[in-house]
């Protein structure tokens, strides 16, 4: 999509990653042409993770030491160095109103005491990213909470946080393979830990699902690639739940993929269409599925915000998973 | 691009592919929904060709008799057969404005037996095709000049159609590999074989060169995937000539593709920006570059159209050329 397309359903916020832009282009080379915001013509705010994430998940030959991580890029195999310095260093050099602290995302299935350790890396490494950060008027810097399916060592990491104090606080450490219930879990007490003056941020979630149940558990932001990444695999997001543009069932079906929705997939295209550019192979297909889904989760959050501010919320909860319960309507 | 998008780049009319849509959604699924306009949001003209020259470039196992051609799908092997009857027919189910005589593409190299027998091949399915098309008010049937480079089987074929009668006359068999010199030696002389107050439609072409070169022989339309084609490879059309976005060259450059350019890619981007979502292999890179490519042709076909009223096409084609030649800005 073009960024004022995105903009135009509704989004205040983009997400830049650290990880994947300071191996290509380089931080220094947006940096010489005038920042992320004019480079990729967005004009609103940016947030930027800290690249932690990525280099667990992505880079390769990785050794993490108390200084930082080393690792080879996935691109061309170039070695490089993240610490908490550099991670804020290239965050800087995007324009980024909203820095995170470079942190361990800590593994699901760590123990205890794995779970611990990489824990309190992580909060020497959030300080050392607030003395790094200083004092920037206008940009804001977010720590990660760690710990865990733990609550004890998430209440360590969020004592440890606040005593530091920062603008924001995120949740790091879950939607990595737990399973909703396992995160809900810990949704049911996370948030608390964390000033309620304060945005709290649930890191890499999620779907519809997830973030109504986040929601309801205290959570004010989230960011997700699924929107757009099921754009271009084909899964759509509907008010009756999730449907695959693939499948056959939509081959000779008319209809829009969500009758309610007033995107421009929705209201200039059929289903069997949307069906043969995905098979075909059109970048159309991934353009209309992402403006779509975008379009839907707009729409879902503010529907959230209204049932917050008229006091309705859990009445829109119960609403939102009746008719998500319901699944995708009829085949023709 | 969404088709809105195309049509505000100046756009009248869009080429549909009778092969690739007889094999996928297949011309009879697309009339059940309402017929090629609605499916795909084009509410313009739609001139639709044959299915004759994908037939003979993609098809597997083709057998070209009499009748037509059987042949088996690129996509799955299944077996097809197209026939002058068959293809005026499928062009009617998707609805086309302009249809297309189906014949035979003659390939470059054809020797003058070759090429006569081809030729007069395609006339007989020329008559076969007004004689399925009948009479059918509001939608034009186009007809195709054959002959390969040889002047007087170019005469004959020009003379058979004039005597059946069509709505507009293309000249076939050209921009298959001969060159540019070669292609204008034919349309020294082919063009002006064919009625005056009838379209002359060279199809297939072409690079902005072609397309002025072409004018100034006579030819009134064209058609090609090269803005599109190369918006996705990364070749980019400007003033000055053709430049190639993936080139290192661009890498720190904060310049626009072309100074006096209006489209998206042009008022919002820098060549740095494309070349990183090129390399990096993001759609946006496609629907940019593409973008760019088809509003450069609408401001050529425009330029042309205005220096022919004015009486200023000879200056135009000697300063067009001036500019063409200067190839690109010097790097940064």
């Amino acid at each position: 999509m073009l960024p004022e397309n995105v903009a135009a359903t509704g989004a205040d916020i983009v997400l830049g990653n650290t990880y994947h832009l300071m191996l290509r282009p380089t931080a220094e080379r947006i940096a010489g042409l005038g920042g992320l915001h004019k480079f990729m013509h967005w004009q609103r705010p940016i947030l930027t993770d800290s690249g932690g994430f990525q280099v667990m998940s992505l880079a390769k030959l990785r050794k993490l030491t108390e200084a930082g991580v080393k690792f080879r890029s996935h691109i061309d195999g170039s070695e490089h160095m993240l610490t908490p310095e550099r991670s804020i260093e290239i965050q800087r050099l995007l324009g980024s109103d909203i820095v995170m602290c470079f942190d361990e995302c800590t593994p699901f299935g760590a123990d205890e005491q794995a779970a611990m350790e990489s824990m309190r890396l992580s909060m020497r490494w959030a300080k050392r990213s607030r003395e790094a950060f200083g004092g920037r008027p206008g940009h804001a810097l977010f720590s990660i909470q760690q710990g865990g399916l733990f609550a004890e060592l998430r209440a360590e990491s969020a004592e440890k946080l606040r005593a530091i104090g920062f603008d924001g606080y995120a949740i790091g450490g879950l939607a990595v393979g737990e399973g909703q219930q396992a995160m809900f879990e810990v949704l049911d007490y996370a948030p608390e830990m964390l000033p309620a003056d304060r945005p709290r941020y649930l890191m890499g979630v999620g779907k519809p699902d997830d973030i109504v149940g986040a929601v309801a558990r205290g959570i004010d932001m989230m960011d997700c690639v699924l929107p757009s990444r099921s754009g271009r695999t084909g899964q759509v997001f509907t008010h009756r739940g999730a449907l695959n543009i693939k499948n056959t069932r939509h081959q000779n079906d008319p209809r829009p993929l969500d009758e309610h929705c007033t995107c421009p997939a929705c209201k200039n295209y059929s289903r069997a269409y949307l069906h043969h550019v995905f098979r075909s192979r059109e970048m159309i297909s991934g353009m209309l599925l992402t403006w779509h889904n975008l379009h839907y989760y707009q729409v879902l959050m503010q529907a959230i915000r209204d049932a917050i501010s008229n006091g309705q919320f859990a009445a829109f909860e119960k609403a939102f998973t009746q008719q998500q319960s319901q699944g995708d309507i009829d085949p023709v």
